[in-house]
């Protein structure tokens, strides 16, 4: 197949193509129109059009998409037929939560280990997987290839840490500590700032109110 | 001041002004040129002087932006100079993380209660807050007037709790459940798709293989 560059505004709609039609699958529906996709999920037939076309165009006129080789492609495109081998820095509650989410794993997202400077949690286990000491890490990620990092840190220690996963030739981070990574154009980085999108919501309720007080 | 309306994407990049703002405020800082704030933040001046003009330009020729007012402002203009009451419904790990991130109640985001369904954890307390059964919920939201709800339980009971809280009248849902929940339209929804942003890591990290191998 051949691909055409796709915006990042593109794939970030993927994984929502593939959750609903992962959910459509499991049941048992074969084939969808672009019609009922777009019902389902609120977006235009014709963004669902334009989206899947730049993938080859998988519908056929009169047909509809086959749901089943749809959430093949898209997770081919995705990435996710191939398995990916995660570390977590930080064994807080949020690097705890990560590691236990069961989903992650059904996706190819396959957790190896877990780092925390705190010697009292060196030795704990978190599932099947124990804590180790940050002095492990760079070791630890040259041995399992390890593609991502996810940091679940402070800001104060991620701009240090993020210099030695540099330095070992990381593939991707994952950051969840309120800082903006400096990183070379090869390390992909993924922000979760959560504080942002909590700040957005305080924002619209603000903005909603005043409309109201206002009409 | 008189209010435009602004656009959602602007509104998405205030919180990430605030921060960098918030530093230089932190470090002394009295006050900042377009030029200099563009190369902190890695965004052009151009961009920055647009954005900020939004709320009707505190900049000046020659003498660039007061920090510390333009971080009064931007607060006050993301609704953070009021405090937001908060319940979390899920007390899982995810949950608990949320609830013991101190950042959020710096800026004025108070975690009020914490629900969850399992009777097991009813009664215990994280950090000051005790977990509460499901069943007190709605009396609790309007007693202690909660603006906003974060569900962080699994897409199988977001939707009927979803409904409870429109019932009563939640302002707003913070959503980690992997689920798009169907409100009216005065409840602000932020989705936070954790799956999603792995997903296109995932993507980066393939594109970024294949790219090499090709060339």
């Amino acid at each position: 197949m051949e691909e055409k560059e796709i915006s990042q505004a593109v794939i970030s709609r993927l994984p929502r193509y593939l959750r609903y039609l992962t959910e459509l699958k499991d049941e048992g529906v074969e084939r969808i129109s672009s019609q009922e996709l777009s019902k389902r999920m609120q977006v235009t037939a014709s963004q669902i059009r334009q989206d899947l076309n730049h993938f080859g165009g998988f519908g056929q006129q009169g047909y509809g998409y086959n749901v089943e080789s749809l959430v093949t492609e898209i997770a081919k495109i995705l990435g996710l037929d191939q398995e990916h081998y995660i570390v977590i820095i930080g064994a807080g509650n949020l690097g705890q939560a990560l590691l236990n989410y069961a989903n992650f794993s059904r996706r190819g997202f396959i957790f190896k280990g877990i780092f925390d400077s705190n010697p009292a949690l060196h030795g704990m286990k978190i599932g099947e997987i124990e804590v180790r000491p940050m002095e492990e890490l760079k070791s630890f990620i040259k041995k399992n290839n390890i593609d991502i990092a996810v940091l679940t840190i402070p800001k104060t220690s991620a701009v240090e840490v993020t210099r030695q996963l540099v330095d070992c030739s990381i593939k991707a981070i994952w950051n969840f500590a309120h800082v903006d990574l400096d990183v070379p154009d090869e390390v992909q980085v993924e922000n979760v700032h959560l504080s942002d999108s909590l700040m957005k919501l305080s924002y619209n309720i603000c903005r909603n109110k005043k409309a109201e007080k206002d009409s």
